[in-house]
């Protein structure tokens, strides 16, 4: 049997879960809270992060999301997310590491302290310049969505793909802490409307993090 | 023909080299430096990041050490790196996580933003306390690869893989940059004199950056 470690609100598990959900794996997902530095989730992964996948039976860890998807990629062959020629897996890979550098770098991790962080440990407010900050690096990210799909239909290329994942994954996130604004993105809202209506999707917008409520049009399909 | 965007101390470059070398592939090496950011490297990476490697017949760009290893790993069997069963190219996978953004962050980053970016960016002296971090936490990581080397032959197991290449590579631009004590860490350091002393390590070793030179034990091969 597999167990996630993970959180509600970790982009990263999220990508893990979408691609499971896509592939219909099955696991039971375990609550971690990785800034509490718990001693034996850290003798499990020494870098201390989610998400982490366990197969309690045959005593294998997977750890870092992109081992995680490479593993299930390589050995469940439906709906397989790295599609194409080698070429097309590396264009796939690329985005993949885009929005898991670069787009949480800029976005997710500092929504992440102020809105997360900031509360459940800290227990101070938000700075208001780094949420702007975010918030403005949010417009630039999903400007280079509508110009994936003004030549694509999905973001790495005509098939849905692992850059798909990750990339709703991270928005996902940022949307849940209100840092994104759809306006004149029609483009990017409309694909993401699109992730959001799949069955792997479903779970995860009806999960909530105590304390911190999304807004009121997260989980809505139409919006 | 393929040419490989990079410069002389960028680790994820000399990852990429190693790999190249190990399974003979000729390329042409391009001296591109990203505190720069050229315009036209900017057209073809967005992150502005090296290493890049470009097939200028085929028009093909490949973004990212990780995606270029996996390209070439796909592409060419000679002297595969990622193998296994899945779940020995997810230990594989870990490790280059583990030093491409562990080691990194914790050593080879701070090294180069003070012995390098402030020489030749700011023109400014290091900041001693961020050297003095960077050689403990160097001092950490040598006890991970000791205990790893206890129980392996290689850091990922039997076989020379990509973990080895990816730590040999972070690891000699810290030994450039003088962050490196191999005092106490006789495993780690048989281990990389090994890795030092192949055919796809040497021409490595012989490179300078202009005004930083390393220190003089850096490139024996006995030492
Ligand atoms: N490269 C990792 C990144 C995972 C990551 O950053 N996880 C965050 C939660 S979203 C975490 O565990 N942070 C705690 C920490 O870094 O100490 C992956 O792709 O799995
Ligand atoms: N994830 C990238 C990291 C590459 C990277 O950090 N490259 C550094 C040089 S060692 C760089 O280009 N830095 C310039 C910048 O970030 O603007 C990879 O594995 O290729």
């Amino acid at each position: 049997m597999w167990q996630l470690y993970q959180f509600p609100l970790c982009p990263f598990s999220r990508k893990v879960r979408l691609l499971l959900g896509e592939k219909g794996i099955g696991y039971e997902p375990v609550r971690e809270s990785p800034w509490l530095r718990r001693d034996e989730f850290l003798d499990l992964n020494p870098t201390g992060q989610v998400p982490v996948m366990v197969d309690t039976d045959r005593g294998v860890a997977l750890i870092d999301s992109t081992v995680i998807c490479e593993f299930f990629e390589e050995t469940v062959d439906k709906a397989a997310m790295l599609n194409g020629t080698a070429v097309d897996r590396a264009e796939i890979r690329r985005l993949v590491v885009w929005f898991d550098s670069n787009f949480f770098r800029d976005i997710t991790a500092p929504l992440l302290e102020e809105r997360m962080i900031k509360r459940l440990v800290h227990r101070t407010a938000p700075d208001a310049r780094a949420l702007r900050d975010a918030m403005k690096a949010a417009v630039g990210h999903l400007d280079y969505i509508d110009y994936l799909l003004d030549h694509r239909t999905w973001l790495a290329g005509p098939t849905m793909s692992l850059a798909d994942l990750a990339a709703a994954a991270q928005i996902s996130i940022a949307d849940y802490l209100g840092g994104i604004d759809w306006k004149s993105h029609e483009q990017a809202k409309r694909w993401y409307v699109g992730m959001k209506s799949r069955p792997s999707f479903r779970p995860l917008l009806s999960e909530r993090m105590d304390g911190i409520p999304p807004p009121s049009d997260y989980d809505k399909l139409d919006d």
